[in-house]
Order: structure tokens, then C-alpha cells, then sequence
């Protein structure tokens, strides 16, 4: 079967929309159905959490593989917010402390930020592309975009040489583009599964470097984050990506596997090669037809001005065509998945017409 | 339709389980499974997030009533423990501050006690009936289960008059008793979305006092806690309990709210008191039985004394009758719902054999 058709809604709409919230394949609704299904049935005692745990320990190597990393450094998360809050937050930054970011990062990114100046640490916001440079010696931690959300552009690559640790929001990156946290250097990443993922709305990833995970406070661990509860203050964590799991139910971590299943069947590596192809086709065909595009990396996003662009969202929509706006930007922000094909993008082009 | 006709499992098995996880309503379990089918079919775009907000402003409205509050003083969350450690990461506890806690409370408790700790507070860990009279000078915040995990005790009624903050753990309150958060004098409650008020697993609720709520800082906002995500730094958090909001699937509030209406319409305090005296009724026929049962207060809870718990759970399950073990303890552990009856407690009752 063709990547295309496992995603229903592509039938009617030319779905531009994962890098909020991507389409969805059959497999992955039909199985979160069928365990719904199952817990209906048979309630939620020990097999449910059986069942449960089989599946978080699938998904944890499906994310850990797409990261390049160990399944024990990652943990399953709600996403990419709760991520870089809970390693942020984790990290008791203060008085004192500096902290790298860009000008241009997403509010999941933000609102850890916002906190930890609150706290007394400075935050530095600098150009995209000027991160690196940036980093002092008063700099205590580097936290930014992997993909940014409004451009698509990259991240430095010399990001992965600077000497403090690197925090990355993963969440236009993790099944947009290749990620290896290794070569990126980064500490922690953090990702969403609902995304390019395609899996279940509240699903994430969270990388930790296990050496930089010693100096990260686990704030709002749940019960599977114990290694053993029973010992009251004296209880002990787990080791590893799993004490930052967070509440996921079972439904939720079926639905992302399975989504993610249907990706890796189809190639993932290659799709992301597609996908980004896709988007430079786009964008410049974009340029020509006198809509000047952001200025964007090798990645999956194309943002383009266009006059009244929340307006012009609405109107796309009812056309069948899903793409979003941008609040406090000038911009149409297209998101261009394997899944995509040049029907969607010619659609989209016809739509918008020529200026 | 009885209440009990509404949760399928209910027709094999003795599901004594709701303090972990409760049984699951056919309505809701359905809802879950429209949407899912909705959201496979229509793909996640701008009526998607429409449908989900409005969905989360019924579910907030639901739990509102049920701990007498203002719906803005609601967040929707990931479950009890999320909400624990966001209210106490965001206190920024440290030297200086004493935390005065019960030495039997829950790792979802436990997690953010140990991280204060490790952030230089004391936690100073009294017996449960001794929280109100622990209180002295020096003691910053008081956070403890309204309803104990362990015995079914509640949190002594003068906690209400001490003249620090109370954060209450609601895990086991919330949909189990009567939760009246004036009453109860606290300045935070968490609470479950998946236990008494047998909604989706990785939901539930957070009460915040608006007054307390301006001493918290929000250490993992999501694109939703924000009133104006588009300003950077200067992005403003929305007022109100919306700034703790997770981020939730809309098949998980369906799901949870139709669950909640569920119960809703068999009058939840009548559930409540109904579900009690079975309790009570179960409490004593233990004890005639030869089953010491632990001290409790007017709760859901019935922990007893078994040898061997964990087997005994095990060989239980096997017979179809869903109890807990609680490592650590020497008890079995029954959680009595409104969805029980007689016939459940004589099933559990008569596999136990007298000793």
C-alpha cells in the first residue's frame, strides 16, 4: 500500500497541516479503537497495565531510534512542551545563570523560559542563525529550536561544539528531518508525537544525555517513574529517560506506535528525504507565482507572506485546503509530509493564486 | 438504565478497582472512538481544535461543580500527580521553607516532596491524623492526600483553620467523596480523571485558590496556557486555572467527560453516599471474617490484612475479582464505587474464606 493511502482524510483534503497537528493513519485510529474496545470489555486491572507497558516499551524504541539514541535515555512524554518544561524547570536555573535562545521560538519553549527568568536567570534571546556565536563564558545552557516553527530554518550546526549544554525543541524536527542527538550534540531534545509522527495528541518524546540528566531535578514524577515507591521519602527514582515518563494511556501510546509503524514501513529515512524535496519544489514554485517565501533550511516547513493571512486560512479551508497562520506574523505556513504529493501543493498554489 | 448496566465489565468481573483505575462507562468508551473516527476522517485542523476546546470547556465545567468551585480556577490535566508537582515545582521551595506532610502519602506526592527536598526544603513527615497540630511557625505549606491511598482515612477536618497553604492530594477524594474546596480550606487540589470518575487514563484536574495561584510560577506551559503566545518573552499567561491546562487528546476528554456524565446522571452524591455504606458494610463483614481491616475514615477505601498480598492478588484477579496489593504493606486493598453492589463484596467476601 502507498504511504498516501493509509490517511483517509488526504482523499478530500490537500492536508498541509503536521507541523500542528498531523493526518492520521487507519492502522492507528483502528487500533486505539480496538484497545478502547478492549478496556471496555475487560476493565483496567493488571493485564490493562500489562498491555500498557508492552507498548510504552515498544514506542520508547521506535522514538529512540528515530533519535539515534539508547531506549534508556528516552522517556514517553505528553510532548514537546512538557519536555522542555520539565528539563528546564529541573534544572533549578538562577541568579547567576544565563540562558542562550533565539528571538523567534515556539510559546512550549517560552513558558520555561518566562519561568526561569522569573527565577532570576537571565535569558538572551539572539538571531536563529547567531546562536553559537552567542554562547559566552556566562552562559549556563543553550535552549532553542531544532527546526524553527515559523521558518523552517535549522539550527547551527556549530551549536554542537559550544561547551555548555544544548537543549533543543525537537518538535518540527523529530519526523520531519533526520535527528541524531549524538551528532547534534544536544543534551536533551524534546519532540511530539502528534506532529510528523502522525500519532496521538498529547504523546511526546524526551531525550536526556544520561550525564546531563544527573543535574536535572525530576519535578512532577508519576508512579512508573519510581524505581521503588514504597519507601516513602526515601523512595528512588528510576534511572534513565524513564523517571521523566509521563501519565499516557494506553489508547494514546497504541495510537502513536502504531502510526509510527506505518511511517517506518514506508521508509521513514527515505520519506524525509521526499518530504523535504517536496518543499524546496514548493517553495520555489512559490517565489515564481510572487509569494517571497521565509528564509528556510533543508526542512518540511514553508512560510510565505500572504495579505491577511488568518483570513486567508479560513478560506483555504473551505476549500479543502488545511494550512495554518502564524499570530504576530506575516505569514501562510504550509507543512509538507511524505504523504503529501504534488496534487496538494498545486491545489494550494491554484488557491492562492498569482500577485 | 442502573447505573451498574452502564460499565460492561461489571458483568464478569468483581472490579474492586477504581482507586487505581476505574471501570469504564460504555458511553464513554464509545464517545472516545466517534471522535477518533471524526479526527481520522476530517483530519486535525481549525473544527478539530474547536471541538476539543469546547469538549475541555465541558469536562473543566464538570469538575468544577464537582469540587465546588469557579470554573476559572480549573486546570484540566494529565492526572493527579502532574498536578501535584506543577503547583509545588512552582511554589520555588527551597531553605528556609518546612513542608509539613503525612509519612503515608503517594509517590505522585512523594516526587515533588523529594524534589523540594532536594532543592534544600525540609519535609517533615507526620502521622496522618497529627497534619493540622504538625503546623508551627516555621512551616511554609502543608501537602497531603485528602483520602488516604494506603487506609481510606481522611485528612483531619482542622486542616481548614491552619494559616499556611494546603495542597490536597484529591487522587482518592475527587468522585469518591464529597470535595468541597472552600470547605476544605485549601489553596490547591488535584485530583484524577481516570479513577472514581472512571474517565481516560492521563486525565484529571488541578483547583488552584486564584490568591495562591499568583505565588506559583508555570513551569511547563503549553500553547494553550497563553492568553498572547505571539509577543516572544513578553508572551502573556492566560489568568486562572487555564494556565496549568494540559495538553489533552480530544478523544481523552470525550472520553472523561462523557464518563462524568455518566455518573452525573445517577446523582454523583448519592453515588457517593451509597458507595460508602457499601463500604462500611464491607468494612465490617471483613472484620467479622477474621480480616483486620485498616483504620479508615467515611471513604471508598477498604484495606485489609491478607497474607501474602501479592499472590492473593493474583489468584484473585484469576477468579475475577480485580482487588490491589500495595507493596510495602501488608493489606489488600477494595475500592468500593457506586457500580458495585452486594453480590461484588460476598464474591471477594467468599474467595477469601475466614481465617
Amino acid at each position: 500500500m502507498a504511504l498516501r493511502d493509509e490517511f483517509p482524510v488526504l482523499e478530500r483534503v490537500a492536508y498541509l497541516n503536521a507541523g500542528t497537528d498531523g493526518p492520521i493513519p487507519r492502522p492507528a485510529a483502528e487500533l486505539a479503537q480496538r484497545e478502547l474496545a478492549a478496556e471496555l470489555e475487560d476493565g483496567r486491572t493488571w493485564p490493562h497495565f500489562e498491555r500498557r507497558m508492552a507498548l510504552q516499551a515498544d514506542l520508547r524504541a521506535g522514538y529512540a531510534r528515530l533519535m539515534h539514541c539508547e531506549e534508556d535515555d528516552v522517556a514517553v512524554t505528553t510532548g514537546t512542551s512538557f519536555g522542555l518544561g520539565c528539563v528546564l524547570a529541573g534544572m533549578d536555573l538562577g541568579p547567576g545563570d544565563e540562558i542562550v535562545t533565539s528571538d523567534n521560538e515556539h510559546p512550549g519553549l517560552l513558558g520555561p523560559l518566562i519561568a526561569a527568568r522569573h527565577r532570576g536567570a537571565t535569558v538572551k534571546p539572539v538571531p536563529f542563525a547567531e546562536l553559537a556565536e552567542a554562547v559566552t563564558a556566562t552562559t549556563t545552557v543553550v535552549a532553542a529550536s531544532h527546526v524553527n516553527w515559523i521558518t523552517g530554518e535549522i539550527a547551527p550546526v556549530e551549536l554542537a561544539e559550544v561547551n555548555v549544554p544544548v537543549i533543543l525543541d525537537g518538535a518540527q524536527g523529530s519526523g520531519a528531518v533526520p535527528v541524531d542527538v549524538q551528532a547534534l550534540g544536544c543534551a536533551a531534545y524534546a519532540a511530539a508525537g502528534q506532529k510528523w509522527l502522525c500519532g496521538a495528541d498529547g504523546t511526546g518524546m524526551l531525550f536526556v544525555d544520561p550525564e546531563f540528566g544527573e543535574r536535572v531535578r525530576t519535578i512532577a514524577p508519576t508512579y512508573g517513574s519510581f524505581e521503588d515507591a514504597s519507601r516513602g521519602l526515601e523512595s528512588v527514582l528510576r534511572v534513565g529517560g524513564r523517571r521523566f515518563d509521563a501519565a499516557l494511556s494506553r489508547e494514546a501510546i497504541a495510537f502513536s506506535w502504531a502510526a509510527l509503524e506505518v511511517l517506518v514501513a514506508a521508509d521513514l529515512e527515505a520519506s524525509m528525504e521526499r518530504a523535504a524535496d517536496l518543499a524546496d519544489t514548493f517553495a520555489s514554485a512559490l517565489e515564481g507565482a510572487g509569494h517571497p517565501v521565509a528564509p528556510r533550511g533543508r526542512s518540511t516547513l514553508v512560510a510565505f507572506e500572504y495579505p491577511e493571512p488568518a483570513e486567508a486560512r479560513q478560506r483555504l479551508a473551505q476549500a479543502g485546503i488545511a494550512v495554518r497562520d502564524l499570530p504576530g506574523f506575516p505569514y501562510l505556513r504550509a507543512s509538507v509530509g511524505a504523504w503529501n504529493d504534488e496534487s496538494d501543493l498545486e491545489r494550494l498554489l491554484s488557491a492562492l493564486g498569482a500577485r
